[in-house]
């Protein structure tokens, strides 16, 4: 689905209105400056970064101006956002690149995964994480939008609303979808992926199958079963599918999670179809714990995203 | 099993003298300051509490008096005890209601079963432990009762001794009762269990085979390789049973147990078998390490519980 | 393939000359401090114990004199101690005993596995370890020998150069060795397994399929797939194939190894096939990390040897 003289577009995004902790901002440059450009080009790929996307013109466009709408937090700055990176993203894709986002908070994926759909339509998205994000505008509690952009994608009751309904198409469908790790959904969650028949791979799943089986089902479903391996792939991997033990300095941390090596044989399986279109590395804070636990965080972002891009043990 | 209205009855039981170390008579209260109680009835159960069992009244009774039998320790008060929760157990079981026994050591495993095994003779017992607790009064080195539980109920030899063949019944048979997690197990204990042909799922087989067919096959073992799920059971989990990573703050930890996920994993899919009778959460002893540590404990002992009571990820 | 009242000989190498770090040639007599040879004779074991080997004699005779041979450090040294083990390893082995080696670093492995195949030539490899340790002469960056000691063993293009030639044999095959826990491997090293056809178990596939059915492969191969378990089996233990969490204080730590339980599994599954005739410990250095961590790495490596000797959980 690349180009065959590949070449992988990092767009790093300073961005955290879709949720209340200061510093997932940070994320990006921190992943960059733990060396990710040159990791990746020596994977073999041609890697371009113009810098990071700091949406100042966006902050400065709704500093102040950025009142609830119903529950949803800082929803203009999240829509404006969000917006621009599926511009962004649809555009590396349409090239024939590989878009590498990194956040940043989940929010972000609204965007990703919109730019991946509009470039490959029939991709599918494996979404690693501890929560469901998806949330509607009806159904969250909190108002912070990292928690709904799957429901957003998908079009979901509540989710028609300003100022989102002027670009958000429903393009991602219930079947496309597969979750990864999760273990903490809230009850209206719960209903919601029940209802939309939604494959889930909780980490009781992960437990009872083993990782390897988990990752080939996942991509059993995302191909009708067929056999074949031919769906284009965007994964969205929120650190936070991660146990706190592995990937501490992140926003809303939940015990229970993925290891370092479960959290490393999906990328690196996924690497392995050939099919992956986009991936996003999302929800590093490095500003949440310890210098110690914060580097570790990073390092474990820069080598999931290399796993995805490659890099292999053998 | 249960009623339709099912309650959940919380037996806090104070009781440390089945082994050496104090502290352990703090672990019902520690839990049920945790919030174990509401956290229970917010996964939708009726939840009674009368506060713990002191047994003020047997301690006074045998105050200086309670000289070891052979090599028993403490014989009269650990005997009393275990007879009193073996009725309370047996009053909650027989009213509809699934007891949920917080220990406490684990000596009090001879009143829970009993008094399950009263109720729903044909009741079988998942004993999750790093040790077999199946010495008897012949065979037990430190002379500990919470290493001798399962010997008394299996009315091995040796275990026809004053006081406890006053109330003690051989109500459980070899095949009724399956281990997962053992890897500390006394040279005369592993003859016993050989001999009586007992199922044992050491830290080898949950290596060898996954968590997730090994407790399949523990279940199956209960049910007689029927494939039914239809055998009453009864939960006894010894926090050792875990990782002294993921439960530090218990009397005799023991290197490369279960995770965090693996031990939930046990609880959850019990839970989904319908089948749980009855729940003891044991060994739990807050004041052996720092507070992180034991803190950590209480709030594993709480999930484990949780999950046991149908807490799920999804 | 041992004598019927079969004993250990334990052959304490205090070598670091291998690599650079000081401080691995105090592994073994840690190991012995710890307690290892009285835990082997109480698995029922006959444990000869001579103390360790200081090759002071080489040492001396080297002093100064052992410049680099290409891009080889310390080949004179290196070379004269493992053939030193060599032999050694050969008069235990040939007389019906089990030689279980405490390194030191991992060059040591090519005069275990060299006595090991002029006893046993039939022998077959299982090397647990992050690295493959088959640079060459030709491939080597560091030139430190114990990441080469496979290519000797195999005779591989480069290895025919003095002082090695005088006495090294290519007595291993390429299909008589197996890799469990690699996720290190130089480039170079990586054309040189794929050439050879060399069976590899990295993390991801201990991922992928569990170390049950790992070790289970590793056997079938080694067996060449006719189901029976009777080939001689030598087991070279590189501590850093565990996890830094496990393992800390070793020369080299790679993230993401082997579980405590996972490595122990290993050990347990080998001595049941009842085909080991031949066990390394190798690149426990105490001296890296603080005093705890020290210890533990210690501590596993006893545990591990014990394992591999025949203790069980059960
Ligand atoms: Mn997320
Ligand atoms: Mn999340
Ligand atoms: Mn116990
Ligand atoms: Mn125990
Ligand atoms: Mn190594
Ligand atoms: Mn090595």
């Amino acid at each position: 689905f690349l180009k065959t003289s590949a070449s992988v577009q990092i767009l790093g995004c300073d961005f955290s209105g879709g949720q209340g902790k200061a510093g997932v901002d940070q994320g990006p440059s921190q992943l960059i400056q733990a060396g990710l450009q040159k990791q990746i080009a020596q994977l073999g790929w041609n890697v371009g970064y113009e810098g990071n996307e700091r949406y100042e013109r966006i902050v400065q466009e709704f500093a102040g101006k950025d009142a609830d709408i119903g529950q949803m937090k800082n929803p203009r700055t999240v829509n404006a956002v969000a917006r621009s990176v599926a511009d962004r993203v649809e555009a590396i894709s349409k090239a024939g690149d590989l878009p590498l986002t990194l956040g940043g908070d989940h929010s972000l994926g609204l965007g990703t995964v919109t730019g991946t759909l509009r470039s490959h339509p029939s991709a599918g998205v494996i979404w690693v994480d501890a929560h469901a994000d998806i949330n509607t505008p009806l159904t969250t509690d909190s108002g912070n939008l990292h928690g709904c952009p799957v429901s957003f994608l998908m079009g979901l009751e509540g989710c028609d609303v300003a100022p989102f309904n002027e670009w958000v198409q429903p393009l991602l469908k219930p079947e496309g979808i597969v979750y990864i790790g999760l273990r903490d959904i809230d009850v209206e969650e719960r209903k919601i992926l029940k209802e939309n028949n939604i494959k889930c791979f909780s980490m009781h799943h992960v437990d009872k199958y083993g990782i390897g089986r988990v990752v080939d089902m996942a991509l059993d479903h995302l191909n009708g079963n067929s056999g074949r391996r031919d769906r284009p792939i965007h994964l969205s991997f929120d650190v936070d599918g991660l146990d706190p033990s592995v990937a501490p300095s992140t926003g809303t941390p939940v015990r229970g999670g993925l290891t370092f090596r479960e959290g490393h044989y999906i990328c690196e399986t996924l690497h392995e179809t050939g099919c992956l279109v986009a991936v996003d590395i999302m929800e590093v804070n490095p500003s949440l714990m310890e210098q110690r636990d914060a580097e570790a965080t990073v390092a474990v972002g820069c080598s999931l995203a290399r796993s995805a891009l490659g890099e292999t043990l053998l």
